[in-house]
């Protein structure tokens, strides 16, 4: 089991990209899985530069219909096609995703080979959307102009690990085995009983990534996102345009430090960043102050957690 | 009255991008106006990176809407807004434009705050789609596997020049040189009588583009584009692939070549290529027994004519 999670940022701008920088979209790598989440023009040369195996995507994450963080996706879904894709394609987006791709695929008579299937997402409370054995993926409900969502990826608590010091010379059975392994205690044949702490550890530790963009500062996600190991907060402006902010519903660097701050997060990675500013070092000196452990995301940098 | 053209190549390159290669768009600079010609993912970038002034261009014409024509548009759009456009922006395209354009800007909740016209094109023969009194700009049917249109760019026919030599010492009115400038003969207060070729010269040469991608080998366009200054033609595939070409409804190098012979043009530049090809020189091989002068388009490159 693989226990390092990987986020590669492909693109951290907000609208209105510059010739060198790209819009909203990311790559979760967990427990062997390949998540996209957000999709802005330019997405598919990004994976291209970023070396990521296309067709190992089979999840794609929209948080909401703005083009900065979309209009991708029909470049990538035709990709896919001309790339010979077969296995099927899952996209999780607001209502109306369905209706629009449909009609770019009727437009170019371009229907695509493989089974694509859309999730449209309505509901405005936290739900799941996607989970297998090892991981589970949830909406964040977030507040921005039209209907957004956040997502939070966490890995399961998965079996207690095996003391192989402790189980040394024991004369254990496989069933043994799945018992320790489920947290049960266990009883030799020769009648020797073996608390379950005695011979295990605890299992690998939850791993979580909570991904919050676009929205205004909203302390109400605190909760769903407590602890999680990496947040990306977005941070389209500085507090000098905090009343920008406001009526845009997007954040400055120091409200997303201060929800980083209250929902005791590990680490803090900041983007979305509005094109008016030059020098990303201001987002990182006004949050600093209010939350210590902060990234700064650039478009393709790699985040192991 | 600037008297050359200039043509910006945003990108050159067939569907299925890879990181640093994009698809098609061009901007054509004629006689003070810019013309943008198709608009594949990444041409807003692309223009930045041309340090193409956005707010000057106010046609735009797309070919066809497979996406790597096409899928740059919505992203453009909506920065002309951000950017806070007001002049109107007027798109000619095939039908469907406005029906996507429209659902796209009412899902992202962000119509646009310029006048925004759509002029969609359904003819099967040549039409003229704008025109002012220096440039006209029609269509060229194409032949692909959806509907699609080349077009042609032209400078008009301007007035006469004055012979500054000829017409030295002669004491010539308003009205006699607004004459000479429209073709007309002159007589003099003192009865003497000058035919218009012994005091002028003829007009600034009419210049023409003309864009034909994508399309399938089809000489049926050679009236259409005959004598241009400066031929686009498809050549997505070598002739090692001409099955292909035919199947896919593309052109090989050799057949745009012959196209440029047919039509006797000036200079003739390729582009469109396939990704599966890593040496553009041997589009260049294949072409140039067939027409001497002709141009390998690139990402960025400027062709002045």
């Amino acid at each position: 089991m693989k226990e390092t999670a990987k986020l590669t940022i492909l693109g951290c701008h907000s609208a209105n990209p510059t010739g060198d920088k790209f819009t909203t979209s990311q790559v979760l790598e967990m427990q062997g899985h390949l998540f996209l989440i957000d999709c802005g023009e330019g997405t598919q040369m990004q994976l291209r530069k970023a070396r990521i195996k296309f067709s190992r995507v089979q999840h794609i994450f929209i948080s909401h219909l703005h083009g900065d963080h979309f209009n991708g996706l029909i470049g990538l879904i035709s990709t896919f096609r001309l790339l010979g894709r077969k296995s099927p394609l899952h996209i999780y987006a607001p209502k109306g995703v369905q209706e629009l791709i449909t009609l770019q695929l009727k437009l170019s008579g371009s229907w695509t080979n493989y089974p694509l299937h859309f999730h449209e997402l309505t509901l405005k409370k936290s739900e799941t959307l996607w989970e297998d054995e090892k991981v589970v993926v949830k909406t964040i409900p977030l507040r921005h102009r039209i209907y957004t969502n956040g997502f939070l990826f966490q890995t399961k608590v998965g079996l207690r690990l095996i003391n192989k010091d402790a189980v040394e010379g024991l004369a254990l059975s496989p069933k043994h085995y799945r018992m320790l392994q489920e947290g049960e205690s266990i009883e030799l044949e020769n009648g020797k009983i073996f608390t379950n702490e005695e011979l295990t550890r605890p299992p690998a530790p939850v791993k979580s990534y909570a991904y919050c963009s676009d929205t205004v500062y909203d302390d109400a996600i605190v909760p769903l996102i407590e602890e999680v190991d990496l947040l990306y907060h977005e941070s389209t402006f500085l507090e000098k345009h905090a009343a920008l902010a406001s009526e845009t519903k997007h954040s400055t660097a120091a409200q997303a430090a201060k929800i980083a701050a209250l929902a005791k997060v590990k680490r803090l990675a900041l983007g979305h960043y509005s094109s008016r500013y030059n020098d990303k070092n201001d987002f990182l000196e006004e949050a600093k102050p209010i939350f210590e452990n902060i990234i700064l995301s650039e478009d393709l940098k790699t985040i192991l957690f």
